[in-house]
């Protein structure tokens, strides 16, 4: 398969979230691929509620929005400590919603908070360049949940690798996860990748172990919400098993996301905390248990890919490296 | 956690599967939990529909099925050669179709069919008793599809393991794999359970992975559609990758199934047919692949069930005395 010189459509990060003089506006990802709706916030806890509700939803995205929501509080008067409250709590396991806010208290000007957003594409596109080298030419590639722009307010981090490999003439193929409850990976990354004009086929989260035993699985690429200091990852719920079922036929297991999304301060992944979602996410008509994302100890990924490079174990070494680079 | 002396509320067989003077009636699987409606079929070539659309599916249950639907065909005049080809050739990877047809071939009666059903839920009720044996006071089980007296026509074989061990009060709680893309698990084994008074959790199938490493899975059973004279056993697409996850994590991972559901003219797995089902089940909006079945390798299961016992490796020594005995 040779270089395709083909560069592939991407969404425009304006279009997933953007400050206007007096809003916050959201594309609606709840109701994606059916419509694009977009939703308006004019207060900081109407950002919060878009987040908690996942009309925007993936780490660095929700970090994004939270900066836009608070730049757009302090403009119109609201409390800052109060709005960088109900933003930092308005989902758990992520830690960009920390890692934004945070920024924004050093400047909470518009101009900051969009150049927030622009450092976040930008951290996509470099970290992309470098997944592209954990791709061989016709690489089947599988991903879980959304890793896409969607969920990085632009471009997209696993999905973004998918984009640089694609473009390279290195991916011959994409197993995109269907990932229940919420069928980011059905709905979100068939979306992104269908735009980009990638191959792909949807499965049901249950049948990845089939097509990794039948040798159609080349590499296992997802995004993260949280990586602890020492490497163990949190992600979408179904990433940990994806990692085990790797590893048990021997197929490569890589992280790509942002240093934004690695927590130098979280030793490991006991301290992530895990966010339990409605039940009713399930089926509203029996108990169930929901819990959102799943950790990956250290121990079963390969190689974690952020803007700063290709980082292999020992993770507790590398990931200080490139975060404090 | 002491004996209970409890005996849990069953599904009346009749109820799931039943052959009247001119029809056969069907239980809508489909339609479950929401409604209770029943399919009547007048031709095999009904029967035969109703499997392929899942208005009764479950290995055991399909065979149940096909044997009323042979004898009511002979009965009222089609031809029996292509009564039996439209049935037998309804699903494929089933084993149960075939050897309930070759039993109706040798006596096409009423009463036949209804001994075959009847004997199909006795041999439910003894591999439970001898599957209890598996399961140590406060186990918490998980399970995946439904396995269920849906599935076997009445009682259920991994569902009524469940059932046993909870009788005898060795069950604490059932992990339920909701079970995509038909949900049998959050429909169907959760409104069993219900039904039986057993404590459950519906969870999304990318979930277990993240209970099993809390502790929180002490023995995974599932059932079978197909199990091959090596051990090699299909089943619902997602219990190949569940075994893997069983072994990483060394939990037990027995599969419970009537000795119907053997078949020693089959070797290996690698001999079974997959069916692979309409796409559309997982998404109709981009390329889907929807394989129903894989097939878990006899080196990754630890026990197989039947009713003439609790069967280990060597399988291919074990079964063939099972089946033979």
């Amino acid at each position: 398969m040779g270089r395709r010189n083909l560069s592939a459509p991407v969404l425009d990060p304006e279009r997933i979230v953007r400050l206007e003089a007096d809003r916050v506006v959201l594309l609606d990802q709840r109701r994606l691929p059916a419509e694009e709706v977009e939703v308006e916030c004019r207060t900081a806890a109407e950002v919060a509620a878009a987040i908690r509700a996942m009309v925007v939803r993936g780490a660095p995205a929700i970090g994004v929005a939270a900066a836009y929501g608070y730049a757009l509080a302090v403009a119109s008067g609201e409390d800052p400590a109060e709005a960088d409250r109900v933003l930092r709590s308005s989902r758990p396991t992520a830690v960009n919603l920390g890692w934004a806010l945070d920024r924004m208290g050093e400047d909470a000007s518009f101009g900051a908070a969009r150049r927030l957003h622009a450092d976040e594409v930008d951290r996509c596109r470099r970290m992309a360049a470098h997944a592209a080298e954990l791709f061989a030419p016709g690489t089947r590639a599988l991903t879980h949940c959304n890793a896409g722009g969607l969920a990085t307010g632009g471009y997209g981090s696993a999905v973004g690798a998918l984009i640089a490999a694609w473009e390279r003439g290195l991916l011959a193929h994409v197993w995109v996860d269907e990932t229940r409850p919420l069928l980011q990976g059905a709905r979100l990354t068939a979306w992104e990748l269908e735009a980009a004009g990638i191959p792909q086929s949807v499965i049901a989260d249950s049948a990845a172990a089939s097509f990794m035993a039948a040798g159609e699985v080349d590499l296992v690429v997802a995004g993260a919400d949280r990586i602890a200091a020492n490497g163990d990852t949190a992600n979408k719920v179904g990433t940990y098993g994806l990692a085990v079922l790797a590893r048990h036929h021997e197929i490569p297991f890589a992280i790509v996301a942002p240093t934004s999304t690695v927590d130098l301060l979280t030793a490991t992944g006991a301290d992530i905390p895990i966010e339990e979602r409605d039940p009713a996410e399930i089926t509203a008509r029996f108990p169930a248990r929901n819990p959102a994302f799943d950790v990956t100890p250290a121990h079963l990924i390969g190689a974690i890919v952020t803007e700063a490079g290709v980082h292999r174990p020992p993770f507790d070494v590398t990931l200080r490296e490139a975060v404090d680079g």
